[in-house]
């Protein structure tokens, strides 16, 4: 069975599908009523009462509370203390549900997941293009996926699957044999590669104007435990462009924002960050038709794994050269995990057992 | 898991479900044929063939026997005994089917799930309502509910559900705080309130002719395992109506009759006894309207509490006042059910260990 | 759970299943894709890459090999290893899929389940009838059944059971008391009787001509682990028919090749041949119609018992004279289990222990 890291910053929403509705989202398997308060800010409380187990979002808001629809238990939205029991004055200790942090930047709705002393803002996935001149950005879809985060993660550390999985979108067979360079830079693994004088893909045929062959580039950053962002982008060959020059061309971020739903359903919600076409939905509309396709074709494939990895296996899977960058993810979410399991035992003062020489 | 307590009698069937075609019936969780036999009394049978296992209601009725649809093994509708093994002449002694005991009463089947020698026809739930001058009886309709039949149960002595659950047909908000008094009634747990001096709720305006506020009860009657009657009703404010004089009112006794199918399935047969309206159908009708509406809404919390009852959970539920009847209903359940497991201990002459002082 | 014996060849498909698409069958609960090489012959690989587990037949054919549909390792059809792995030069050793023996006969794609040095064509079914002059072959459909292997092939050793499941095409109320002959002819499992000087049942009024009475007879003969043929006929009472001379009546070889897909799924191949009508597709065609009846009849008791089957069970199922035949049959399965399950051991040339006299 997977574990999830808790500790850390998902995305919950897109900020247009939170309104002053109770509205259910579930997350690495807990169920979340999720609204707007009065002051416009989002409210994540555990969607139980702890009475009799009726989910809140089958209440009703009042003010900024939540009132359960089944005996009207009354729940603040800020602090998820009871402040009614009816049929009684006192309220008992345990009549509280879970709250859960969240932050709103740039359209986008975060929650956090583990213990609420440890949640720290900065640590919010960001990146200037969101707000600097220049740069547009576009928000898409959240493409629901029967498939472990795990799998999808790993396949947006991955370039080497485009050629196979998208020859008429993201990639194409010019690319089979291009090598993959993989490093790590902080948070982020890195894989990447460059694809030069070569035709332009069907991506940047639907939305470029490239007259012959592009360097075309592809940089993956995979954030634990679960933000993705593609870097990729064409240039007409004759412009020479050096690698750290991408601005001169078409440059393109692709944004991915896993939400871990349960074992096997992970939302994928999509964005795109341009340099082009500023102003023209035109041509963001174009962009999505490509990724609404190339996405269908990842899912495919990624539940179609899925589906295997549930069933009897009778040998270890097969690691090969190109698995480099889903290998230290991996090893990077369990580090994670073994560290979520041990702080309790790190932070206890008196230890049950000392070691001599 | 929950158990089931078979000794004791459930509702089948309303007599207008069952004729003399072979109809499979799910009641706590064994599968049933029930037919009747040629002089119209009712049959209940194990519904599967000790042989190949295969479900007697997919056989055919031959007179007051049913020969199985696979080898024509045939059993007597009264006894289950096997009568006949074609391609061969005797009989083996392992070749019956349980059967279990019946009986018949004001529309309504009622069978014994536990053993037949303890079957006792005297402890069927009645009501002199169902035959007395001055009351009409109205059978509704086999609502089924994705629900444990506590869950359901616990509905139907729980006044103070109705605020909230039913704020435009059963109940409103002038009831919210109203105390809710809880005793027992030998068999019965009786819990129950008075809303003095309030306007008619929905039901009441639908069928009442009220002109102006009413006093209101609600007495829930609940009878282990599964037999709930809930006397309510509305009489004009100015009559000053005393509690013991309920009958002058417009009285309404709302029975349900729960059938346990499923851990997670229970069928609620609902019917009515009225002091009013004796010979009018169209009451009944708009009554009927009513009832839906109510029961709809119990459905949905009831199927909502259950889902969550099915995910792990990692607080003990909160119990508060209200709590009262529940608790007291889910205690006796226990006791019947420990009783049946101990029973066997109990009758046993010699004991295996003997305590000294 | 049912053990599959692993060392027997199956039925995989029709030839008429089998192009050059690569295609997914479940046989025993393994995946495998199997598709025509070039030359025409059958292929059969493990349908899933050992690198990340995705399905081969959501990947290309590309000449005799198979390219994986996420990173593009691909397999050589014949033997199953690895031929390429983009992204690197060397081939790991445990880069390769299983590969399965295939054999084609009389529009047939047999397939070896077991160990591949075990696999020996001549212990494929066959009978004379399939290519010799005055008998015509007809291969029917493909009948997918929500039943474990051992129900279905049960049935087909069981003569009792047409007069109560088949009562108007293959049987009649006049053969329930005529008893059954149960003997066994090498590996097949023999059970049979004559229903002599009765009229002709449904099937034979529908395909054959007779003015009156006739001797009927019925062989069913099951070879384990999963084909059966039932030699059945009738001829004109006048005849005066010896139980050897079969080939003087009606007579027709109906055929099941039973593909087990899992613990609760069996596919059904059947076809029939005929010593009547050679040339004429009109009667095959109204023979189609009568067994597509009588095996619709079968399937809705073989589902109803494995449903059955899957629940609690407090008695052991009852057995009686006519399961003669099924008796042998769970026997002879059970035994060859038994063989797989201890080979290992036998073949051991330094026991663990020794016994002393």
């Amino acid at each position: 069975m997977t574990q999830f890291v808790r500790n850390a910053w998902y995305v919950a929403a897109w900020s247009s599908e939170i309104d002053d509705q109770l509205r259910r989202f579930t997350i690495l398997g807990d169920h979340i009523v999720i609204f707007r308060k009065s002051d416009g800010t989002v409210a994540a409380l555990e969607d139980r009462c702890p009475h009799r187990l009726l989910p809140l979002s089958k209440g009703k808001r009042i003010g900024d509370t939540v009132q359960c629809g089944y005996h009207g238990l009354t729940f603040d939205a800020s602090t998820g203390m009871c402040t009614r029991v009816p049929g009684q004055t006192n309220l008992p200790k345990s009549a509280y549900v879970e709250r859960y942090p969240t932050e709103e930047r740039h359209g986008i709705v975060w929650i956090w997941m583990g213990e609420a002393a440890k949640a720290d803002t900065s640590k919010i996935f960001d990146m200037p293009e969101f707000t600097a001149p220049g740069w547009a950005v576009h928000l898409g879809d959240a493409l629901h996926l029967k498939s472990n985060y795990l799998n999808v993660a790993e396949n947006l550390v991955d370039p080497a699957h485009i050629s196979f999985v998208h020859p008429t979108t993201l990639g194409s067979s010019a690319s089979e044999n291009v090598p993959v360079h993989v490093s790590t830079e902080g948070e982020a693994i890195v894989a990447w590669r460059w694809i030069r004088d070569a035709p332009p893909v069907g991506f940047f045929k639907a939305v470029g104007d490239f007259p012959g062959n592009v360097d075309r580039w592809h940089y993956y950053y995979l954030y634990t435990p679960c933000t993705a962002v593609i870097d990729f982008g064409s240039i007409d060959v004759a412009e020479n462009c050096a690698e750290e020059d991408r601005d001169r061309g078409m440059r393109i971020f692709a944004l991915h924002f896993l939400t871990p739903v349960t074992e096997t359903h992970t939302i994928d919600r999509w964005a795109h960050i341009r340099n082009s076409a500023l102003e023209d939905d035109e041509a963001a509309a174009r962009m999505d038709v490509m990724f609404r396709k190339a996405f269908a074709e990842d899912q495919e494939i990624l539940e179609a794994v899925q589906e295997e990895e549930l069933r009897p296996q009778k040998r270890r899977p097969l690691r090969i050269a190109i698995d480099k960058g889903p290998l230290v993810y991996r090893k990077r979410i369990n580090d994670l995990l073994e560290l979520e399991r041990t702080e309790d035992i790190a932070s206890d003062p008196s230890p049950a057992f000392v070691y001599h020489d």
